[in-house]
């Protein structure tokens, strides 16, 4: 590289130094030492090989570049505006209340695909977009920027594997390896070879650099995008807080503005004006898309028995063939959340992610990026393991669809570990999610339908064993509706209920009838949002409520009824799981955790 | 070895795959054929290696063995039975009602330390266990069986990591390669190399051998016991469903009793009906333990300002020293959760867990098995990484103290990625939980005592920024009860609350105090349980609750006071965080929430 180049890169290394000491200091708060190590790797990338048009942030043909470690927002700032997308009045408006420009990266500013911040998510989602950039049939690249502590994370592990595993030439990662962590050293310090024989034993090409010399930077950064048929990991050596003697490489320095932000200023040669005319991609891409077709979902008769599990799949696979730009994954358990439906007609739009629930949740998020419709679908249960994902997945404003199979103690004899029984409660507390809990096949059908069209992070609820279809072929069920199953003006106190205990609840309501007492029952196949107009009309007619949910008694159905109710004063009595199951049939289970039909009759009489 | 010790080693394994089916078969469901593919592997494994004394589970020199890989339950209950600790009618009981032969292993046997049937979880708690026995100075090995499938979960290698870096020696980790998962082939196959090349690079010494030549088993077991300062990695390729022709090495198997037990009982050479003499420890073994001293928690002075993560690492530091069997773990944050206090003062009782939150659980349940107490630590937000694990934490039956700082908008500038606000839902929800939640210094050095001597699942709640002192030093807060703040006969509502917001509280309290609006405040610092006496109370009394929370309006404090009063029918008003936050300052951030003072006075008049 000319000499010139290499001045012109250092100059603008430093400017981005000195921009992210100054908008830390504007804010008195943020990650400057952290910006500061990587401001090499960034400059020479946004100067010779990013291609991005920051006036078309969705260009199909843009490359993607994820901030992994969010902490470091100051410098990506201070590139969007070294890039000329942000002004200097606005890079000073960093961490300040209304400001885009959030303590750590959202897409609440255009050119940023998705939040980060909760270390180790970078990655895997870039998994997802660089599997998009394969089916869209684009070129462009995925540039993923992590610190070295986060490698820590099992999730950097689950997609090393299946980036690796696939060999997504297409992703590049690049390690600030800086040492320091938050609290102290790293497990392996400056040890790049430590990180190179882990990836390398995963698939990866690994390149071993001084992440502050821009020649070795933009060998790294060409030879990553020369590679083929394998990811590439650039492992750079830097130094925290590089440039300025009082905080570089350091303890004690993460996380903070510079004590003296203008001695600093003037160690990195003041505040400089250099503007990078970042490559545009090649005009007029367009990315492959699958072919539709006309939806026709499956109908079940009433009065079958069919596992809603299963009318998920059928449905699942109806809307793909109706809509090219849906797309499935699973975590190795299709043949149970009966997600093989769509493998078996679909196999381009299917994603095996295997054992691996956080690059499950990760490459759906990835996928959606680029506009795609991902339904990622695992056993209930093991949708905890993505838990942070899917809150990540709100704060970037993602739509994404997850599906849990086998929830609650009715799949029987295989006992708690396989039993979804806090999904709710998770599901529920996502910000601005979708809460969907069928009770039949054509209702699972119908609402796997809706879902496709909903903003934000949905989630559809399915049972293992099979349920009796109670509703028509076509009805339609809107997301915040309910149904009333039985309602008479005699009605004594209303049962409000969903999924496999509504069949229950229908039991019971019979019973009670034959004994003279009269119990409505509502199917409250949305429990977020909850239709509060059908929950107060109960609440106001009969006064006396009874929840039932095969889910802990914390967080889920119940307490949504409560929380609908609440300013209305009905007395609400709960029915839900509140001991440790063990195993048992289906049948006794639903008995021991006394949600079943005796037990939902013998709580209205307590109640009345 | 001899002859006759291979052929009792094979008649051994046949006699395990045989009582696998017939336990399947009784119970019509279970996993057989991956039961089948371990058989020799642990035939050996008890003959040979393992040291327990099966009449004395206690025993702290016993070896330690968890079968990673639940669902191969039959195995592991005819493993029970050839040892003497089971009689056959007990492993015919195997998954029905009130059997304590879960169809996933259980501690509601003595000899199962942990619950399994999550994969990815028994190997990061057996770095735990194997943590625990150098802290003892016991010589005890711990034993993994994993599948092979498993080895794509992120937990897996967060664990791989630890123990390579710890060089756990005392850890074995035998993977039963049988290369099928339950919907198809795995990633790797039969290719016994990858997952080498992967555990060595993580710093494990790695073996090779075929899974059913009792030889080669005995000889990987040995050098594995043999080798110094690094964990093994056994490598075992084998058939899944090995013996029976009809369900070998095909896909398809997974997960289903066999259709004719009897011919496959007759192919694998019929009942048999041998023991085996597993090898006791040595006699008369003693932990080590730390000593201890009295304790004597901080004191903060009413008026004083002080961040509760503040006062819960000063009492932790103290309670350390009052008990030596007091451990602390920590994510990487130890400076921001104060855990750093702990770690100062007693360094070899501190684990630094890096930024792995599934491994920083696994240990603390690992540690617990053998009577350690262990809290562990990060922000409240990350705890999210560990959901399933805690979840399995409660079907353990473990007793763990989770600590989770930075929770809520009040953390401020560093937007929703850091904060806080699905912890509750997520902890509530967990069976058999405690949450806590203090408001000042006093209050939470006391909860973090009494932590210690809390059964199950702990978690508390802690606050980022300084709140002022309003309790005494050496107050009592018993788990379950409240703190009536505000009370006059002339009350109108109650405003109930916990943490930070119980100084909006009492501000809002006394803000409408002089606009002649008398209104009760109750500090809610026991979530769960709830103090259900106090909240009736309040309810009856003045009919109004005005709920304030810095988390989630789903699964909280507010469900929780919901659910306590639901039967008194008071109208209840819930004040949470119900948009996606920024950044801003904290007191910008409790204000755009609307749950600051000037918010919780304007609720109270709405409601009134």
């Amino acid at each position: 590289m000319p000499e010139r180049d290499l001045q012109y890169l250092s100059d603008l290394a430093a400017q981005l130094r000195v921009d992210s000491v100054r908008s830390s200091a504007a804010a008195e708060s943020g990650h400057p030492t952290s910006s500061m190590s990587a401001a090499d790797l960034m400059a020479v990338l946004f100067t010779c090989h990013l291609h991005y048009d920051f006036a078309r942030p969705e260009d199909p043909a843009n490359d993607h570049l994820i901030f992994s470690k969010g902490h470091a927002s100051p410098l990506l700032y201070s590139l969007y505006k070294a890039a000329g997308a942000l002004t200097d009045e606005e890079l000073l408006s960093f961490r300040k209340q209304g400001s885009p420009l959030e303590g750590h990266p959202t897409p609440r500013l255009p050119w940023v695909d998705v939040a980060t911040g909760s270390l180790g998510q970078g990655l895997p989602v870039g998994v997802g977009i660089a599997l998009a950039g394969r089916l869209e049939r684009l070129p462009y690249r995925v540039w993923v920027l992590c610190g070295d502590g986060e490698l820590a994370e099992g999730s950097i592990w689950e997609a090393a594997e299946h980036a690796g595993d696939a060999g997504l030439a297409n992703l590049t990662l690049i390690v600030d390896v800086n040492r320091l962590g938050q609290r102290g050293p790293t497990r392996h310090g400056w040890d790049t070879g430590a990180y190179a024989r882990r990836f390398g034993a995963f698939g990866w090409h690994t390149i071993e650099i001084d992440g502050h010399d821009p020649g070795q930077v933009d060998f790294a950064l060409s030879d990553a995008r020369n590679t083929r048929r394998r990811p590439t990991v650039i492992l750079a050596k830097t130094r925290k807080g590089e440039g300025v003697l009082e905080v570089e490489n350091r303890e004690g320095a993460h996380g903070k503005a510079l004590k003296d932000p203008d001695a600093a200023i003037d160690a990195l040669g003041g505040p400089r004006d250099i503007t990078v005319d970042v490559h545009r991609p090649e005009a007029g891409a367009e990315p492959y898309r699958f072919e539709g077709g006309s939806l026709s979902l499956p109908e079940y008769a009433v009065g079958e028995r069919v596992a809603t599990r299963t009318a998920y799949g059928e449905a699942l696979a109806a809307v793909g063939a109706a809509r090219g730009d849906v797309l499935a994954l699973d975590g190795e358990v299709a043949d149970s959340t009966k997600t093989q439906e769509f493998a078996t007609a679909f196999p381009e739009r299917f994603f095996e992610m295997y054992i691996a629930e956080q690059q499950l949740v990760a490459a759906a998020i990835g996928l959606q990026v680029r506009g795609w419709i991902p339904y990622a679908a695992t056993f209930a249960a093991f949708l905890t393991r993505a838990h942070d994902f899917i809150r990540m997945a709100a704060v970037s404003r993602a739509s994404i669809r997850l599906v849990g199979s086998h929830a609650g103690v009715s799949i029987g004899e295989d006992g708690p570990s396989q039993m979804g029984l806090e999904d709710l409660a998770m599901m529920r507390a996502v910000h601005g999610s979708t809460v969907l809990y069928p009770c039949d096949a054509n209702q699972a059908a119908a609402l796997t339908a809706a879902m496709a069209d909903l903003d934000g992070v949905s989630y559809l609820r399915t049972t293992r064993g099979e349920t009796p279809v109670i509703y028509p072929p076509g009805e339609r069920f809107s997301v915040g509706g309910s149904r009333v199953l039985r309602h008479s003006p005699s009605d004594r106190a209303t049962i409000v209920t969903a999924g496999v205990t509504v069949h229950e609840a229908l039991a019971a309501a019979d019973e009670l009838a034959g004994q003279g007492v009269q119990v409505g029952v509502i199917d409250l196949y949305s429990i977020k949002p909850v239709d509060a107009a059908a929950l107060a009309e109960a609440a106001t007619t009969t006064g006396n409520l009874i929840t039932v949910e095969d889910h802990r008694p914390e967080g889920g159905l119940g307490d949504a009824v409560l929380d609908a109710v609440s300013e209305l004063g009905p007395r609400v009595m709960k029915l839900a799981v509140r001991d440790l199951p063990g195993s048992a049939t289906p049948a006794q289970q639903l008995s021991d955790a006394r949600i079943d039909r005796h037990a939902i009759a013998e709580a209205v009489k307590r109640l009345l």
